[in-house]
C-alpha cells in the first residue's frame, strides 16, 4: 500500500462521496475554530504582512475545506484595522492534500464561497479582503513550500493518518487486528507508536523550515484522553467494528484470513502528553496552547428526525462516513468486490453497538495551537 | 455564454481529450524555448531570489503544462552556480487556468514530471532544485497573486481567448460567421479588435501589480502575420471550415439559423504592432524582445506515416484538435448532440481543404518577452 498513490477521501459529491459524508470533520473544524481565530489575529497583530499565506494540510474537499477558509476571511474581515489602511492585507490560501484528492471539487465550489463570503462581510457592512485559493497537492511529510514563506499552517483531522503501514509491522504480526485492537501485541502497539513520533517529527521539522520567524500553526488531531495506547474511545471502537465486520467476512470466505491479518491501518490517535513531547524535542516551536475537545461520534445531521429506525439510520450514517474516508485503502488491498459486503455487515455491527448497554465515547480530538521561535 | 464556467479544454485521457490532441499547441511551446531559458536565466543573475516564484497562466492540463516546469528546472539545473551555493534557490510554480481546467490530471501526472526530471539532471551528474507545484485556479483577466510576489510569467497559447464574447455584439451582426470571417462587417471586427484591447490592457494591469519590480513574462499567443484583421493565415481558415461545418448543419435544419448567427467564438489574433502598442500604453513594462514564428498547422505527430489516406487522417486530426478546444464553448451555445456531425463534416472540409490547390498558411504565433520597470 502506498498512500501517496492509494488513499483519498471518496470523490464527487454521491452518496458514499466524503463531499456528503464528513459531519464529524466538520465538528473538529467548529470545535478549534476559537484558536484558528485567535491565530489569524495574532499573526495580523504581530507580524502584519502585506500579503498573508495560510496553509491548509491534508484538507480534502467539500463543505469542511471551505469552513475554514471562510473562519479566516471573516475573522480577518472583521479586524477593522485592516479595511482602514490604505493598503489592506492580500491573503494567500494553498489547500493541500495528496495528489489523488478531489482538487476539481474544491475549485468547482469556490465560486459559491466567494458569493457567500462577500453576502456576509457585506451584512456587516464590511469587504472582505483581497485573497487567492491555490491548490497543492502532496504528502505534508515531505517538503511543500520554500523557505520562510508560510505565516499560518492549520490542518484539521489529517496528522493522526501515518505516512505508511508503521515500518517492520509484516505478515500476521497484528493477527485478527486491522488497528490497535483488543488482541494486538504490545509490540505492535509500540510500532504504530514509533511510526506516529518519527512522522510527526518529520512533519514539524518540514514545517519549521517553511514557517516564517513568529508564524502560527493550528493542528487538529484525532487523539486519546488515556494514556493507555489501547484505548482511542470512539476511534478504538469503530475499528473494532469494522475489524469485526472484516473477520466475518473471512468466516464467509470472502476474504483469505491472511489478508485480513496483513491489513494495518496507518493511523496513530496520539495522546495530549505524546504530542507536547514530540513539539519540545523539535525546539524551534513554542506551545502557546493545547486543548482537548470531545467531539459527537454521531455522523447524523441533528436536524435529521428521531424515530423508531433512528438506530439503523445511524449505523448506515455511520457506514458511509467511515467508507468515504477508508474505501480507497480497503479496496486497494482487499479489492472492489468486498466493499458493499463489508460495510453492510459495519452498518448492522454499528446500530448493535449503539443499542447495546456499552459505555460510549465521543471522538477525541485535540487542537495544538503553536508559534515559531523568531 | 460565461467563459468561467462554460469554456475548457476537454478533461481527461480519451480520443478526443485536449490531452490526447494538443500538438499544435506544443509546438508553440517549444518554439519559444529560448526565450523562456534567456527569461529564467536572467531573473536568476539579476533577482537571485531565495525562491522564485513562476506562474504559466492559462496552463491547461496534460504534456505541454510538464514541458515548460521541466524547461525550466533543467535551465535552472544546468545553472552551475544555483547548485555550488550554500542554500540554493527553490522554485514555487503557479499553474493557471479556469476552474473548470481538469487539475485533478495535472496533479496525479506530477510524479511522473519528478522522475524524468530527476533523470534527466541525474544523467547530467546534476540535481535539480526543490521545487513545488501549485494549482490556481481563476481567470487570468482578474486577480491571481499577492502584490509583488510573482518572478516570473508565463503563457501559451491562451492570451488570444477574450474574457467573454465582444461586448455590443448581439444577435446576427455577424450573421453566418462565427468568428472574424469572409463576410464579417467591419465594425463587428472593431468589436472584437476592442474587446481585445481591453482584455490585454487589463491583463497587464493585473500582472504589473503582481510582478516583482524586475520581474520578467514570456507570453506567446496565437497571432497574425498581416495588418488585416480579417487575416489570421492559418487560424482564419479553422474557423472559415468550422462555420461551413455549422452552415451544413443549418441547412440540413439541424442547427437553426438564429443559433449560428448568434454564436461567435471569443478570439482573437493579434499583430505584433497591436502587442506592441498595448504594452506600450502600459507603461510599466519594456519590451525586450518580440519573436514571430510560423508554426505548422497539422496536428499530426511528424511520426504518423505518410499514406493514401493521410489527407484523411490529417482532417480527423484536426478535428479531434479543434474539438479538444471548442467543444465545451460549441456544446454550452448548440447542445452536445451536434457535436458528433459537426466534427465529421469539419473532418471532410479540411481533407478536401488540404487536397485543394488553396494555399496553405500555418499557425502565426507571437512571443512577447517583457520586463517589469524597476
Amino acid at each position: 500500500m502506498k498512500m501517496e498513490r492509494d488513499f483519498h477521501m471518496m470523490k464527487g459529491d454521491n452518496e458514499f462521496s466524503y463531499a456528503k459524508n464528513s459531519r464529524v470533520q466538520k465538528r473538529a473544524v467548529l470545535a478549534a475554530k476559537a484558536i484558528v481565530e485567535k491565530a489569524v489575529r495574532e499573526v495580523c497583530i504581530d507580524l502584519h504582512p502585506q500579503s498573508m499565506v495560510i496553509a491548509d494540510l491534508g484538507c480534502s474537499f467539500g463543505a469542511n475545506t471551505l469552513l475554514f477558509i471562510s473562519e479566516v476571511i471573516t475573522t480577518i474581515c472583521e479586524d477593522h484595522n485592516n479595511t482602514n489602511k490604505e493598503s489592506p492585507m492580500e491573503i494567500q490560501f494553498f489547500l493541500n492534500d495528496l495528489p489523488s484528492n478531489d482538487f476539481n471539487h474544491i475549485f468547482q465550489s469556490l465560486e459559491q464561497l466567494e458569493q457567500s463570503t462577500t453576502q456576509d462581510c457585506a451584512c456587516k457592512g464590511l469587504q472582505p479582503p483581497l485573497h487567492f485559493v491555490a491548490g497543492l497537492p502532496g504528502s505534508f511529510y515531505t517538503r511543500l513550500f520554500p523557505y520562510n514563506s508560510v505565516h499560518l499552517f492549520h490542518s484539521s483531522m489529517s496528522i493522526m493518518w501515518l505516512s505508511q503501514v508503521p515500518e517492520h509491522l509484516d505478515g500476521s504480526m497484528n493477527e485478527g487486528n486491522i488497528h490497535i485492537g483488543v488482541t494486538t501485541p504490545p509490540s505492535v502497539a509500540k510500532l504504530y507508536q514509533n511510526q506516529f513520533e518519527k512522522d510527526f517529527s518529520r512533519f514539524l521539522q518540514m514545517r519549521c523550515m517553511e514557517i516564517v520567524p513568529g508564524g502560527r500553526m493550528v493542528l487538529t488531531v484525532a487523539g486519546r484522553k488515556s494514556k493507555e495506547v489501547f484505548n482511542a474511545g470512539g476511534t478504538t471502537m469503530i475499528f473494532e467494528l469494522l475489524s469485526q465486520g472484516l473477520r466475518t467476512l473471512v468466516a464467509e470466505s470472502r476474504i483469505a484470513k491472511e489478508k485480513l491479518d496483513s491489513f494495518n491501518i496507518p493511523l496513530y490517535c496520539p495522546s495530549a502528553d505524546e504530542l507536547k513531547q514530540l513539539v519540545q524535542q523539535c525546539e524551534l516551536l513554542d506551545i502557546s496552547d493545547i486543548q482537548l475537545f470531545e467531539i459527537d461520534g454521531n455522523p447524523m445531521d441533528d436536524s435529521e428526525p428521531a424515530g423508531t429506525s433512528v438506530t439503523q439510520t445511524a449505523g448506515q450514517s455511520m457506514s458511509a462516513s467511515l467508507r468515504a474516508a477508508m474505501e480507497s485503502l480497503i479496496s486497494s488491498h482487499f479489492g472492489k468486490c468486498i466493499l458493499e459486503e463489508l460495510f453492510a455487515v459495519f452498518a448492522c455491527n454499528f446500530t448493535s453497538y449503539i443499542e447495546s448497554d456499552i459505555e460510549k465515547s465521543g471522538i477525541t480530538v485535540i487542537t495544538l495551537y503553536l508559534q515559531a521561535k523568531r
